[in-house]
């Protein structure tokens, strides 16, 4: 399972009581961070989400209210004791972004980072699980990416093939990771004893853009879509269009044609003082549209598979 | 006046329900920060304090807990429509460690950034009025200044001395201001119609530091001073020694030591959840010693002048 939790739902400036807009996800105790704005480390103490347990930033562009709580955050995670590098991933000027950001950090640890020239990273957990992290281009008016992250589901073992094949107990669990085991001459592939491609879970996240059609490609089937509604009414759309970003229903004109299963609103301008207001904005088109709001936090499992017509 | 806002009171890392250490002085509609940790914008917002209004921000070193704040600050005040120029005070290397911060803020005005190789710094007011700054080193584990600000009283005008000297009353307002006017061959100096130097408004503000005789001297005779109590039980002095850091019966000490009228302790460890909790530590030695709380305020008045004996 995947565990979500939005720390924040602002945009341009962090306010009382509203975070800048920073996601949070967690893997069998470890996290990964999307954007984080003045004030996310304290997002992040509010909604319980260590720092300390953070193996990956992904930034999707270098406006302020996006990247400026970085060294606040790196030196909280070098004050809780964290020895382990921590991998920052983003646009190109990366390196001279975070470099400039945290000449006043001290931080005790590696920071490695990716400027993103290949739209597909893998990340592994220690358990071995793998994280596919999509990135794609939004428009907006400097260079800004969006992400899809899919959690690989391994596909199912079939230990009665295993038995079939003779296949010793001591490789099963290789094979159910996807090894290929060779054994005095005899070769033992994953396919013998694996089953069908399994659906992962998979969470998208873009902010800062007008709508694409590449988003809606990249959030194809997402369990989960959290997409900027930096405005309510529609009426506002000529605002949004001058500033690159994108309102409520837009949003969800792109939930309803990527076929994602939940869409969380996200970055609002700080003149949307009550974004549920406007919640039928999004709703009347696509109906399982939430406001996001700091905290708001849920649980994505793999989903049921199918049983086979008996 | 003075108008004095503590915006935080914590030090090592924001919490939440607990600003980074910062000061905010306000004279006549104009801004002074000193010190601005990630947050600071928020804590001057729910304070009421316009960053718009700032003119100057006066940094004591470049730990990031007083530092990280910067950036959001200077783009809100661009997005505030703030054209004039900000200067900056700070100790050496200013220059490079704001330019490194600002990385990824666009701001639309000038900094001034002024490294402190002179300890006396001079800021006048739109109106005229002078505010002397007097930096003094505190003793911390890197190059760190305390800060002495005192609004300038001008001398009291004396109507009957002008019309005795048959000074038009044309400049009576300049020489007021200190200025000598020549006209016609007639020299007018204000000497001749300005009384005694009067003491003007002034509050110290030093945290980061070991006590230090200096600290003493550079307070003596403020009408409030901002020290640090990181921690505050007299138990923790060791600890306090070998991280730089000064208790409360210490900060009380200064204040004892420098006749000053008020003490607010600030900087709290985040270990020090209820700093309230210790505050006699400190009032047994200077009795009108206060927890320093986010947001707290006092507005300072010039002092009542002692009337002549009749």
């Amino acid at each position: 399972m995947l565990d979500i939790t939005l720390l924040g739902c602002g945009g341009t400036m962090p306010l009382p009581n509203r975070w800048l807009t920073s996601l949070y996800v967690q893997y069998n105790g470890r996290g990964i961070l999307i954007d984080c704005g003045e004030g996310t480390q304290i997002a992040m103490k509010e909604a319980g989400c260590s720092a300390h347990n953070i193996d990956l930033i992904l930034l999707t562009h270098f406006h302020g209210d996006h990247v400026m709580g970085l060294p606040g955050i790196l030196m909280s995670m070098g004050m809780s004791g964290r020895t382990e590098p921590v991998t920052i991933v983003g646009p190109e000027n990366l390196l001279q972004v975070v470099s400039g950001l945290c000449v006043a950090a001290g931080i005790p640890f590696e920071v490695q980072t990716v400027e993103l020239k290949n739209p597909e990273y893998r990340f592994p957990f220690p358990d071995g699980s793998l994280l596919h992290i999509h990135a794609f281009a939004a428009k907006h008016s400097v260079k800004t990416y969006g992400y899809s992250l899919e959690l690989e589901r391994t596909r199912r073992f079939d230990p009665e093939q295993a038995a079939k094949y003779h296949i010793p107990i001591k490789y099963w669990s290789r094979l159910q990771k996807n090894e290929t085991i060779r054994d005095q001459g005899v070769v033992y592939t994953p396919d013998m004893v694996l089953g069908e491609e399994r659906r992962g879970i998979k969470v998208t996240y873009c902010t800062d853009t007008r709508p694409s059609e590449r988003i809606m490609k990249a959030a194809e089937g997402a369990d989960l879509a959290i997409l900027e509604g930096m405005y309510g009414s529609d009426e506002r759309l000529e605002a949004a269009k001058i500033k690159q970003h994108m309102i409520f229903s837009e949003a969800a004109h792109i939930a309803a044609e990527a076929h994602v299963k939940e869409l969380w609103l996200t970055h609002y301008s700080p003149s949307e003082t009550n974004p549920e207001e406007w919640i039928e904005h999004a709703r009347t088109i696509f109906p399982n549209s939430h406001c996001g709001t700091c905290g708001k936090h849920v649980v994505l499992n793999y989903p049921e598979e199918e049983t086979e017509p008996s």
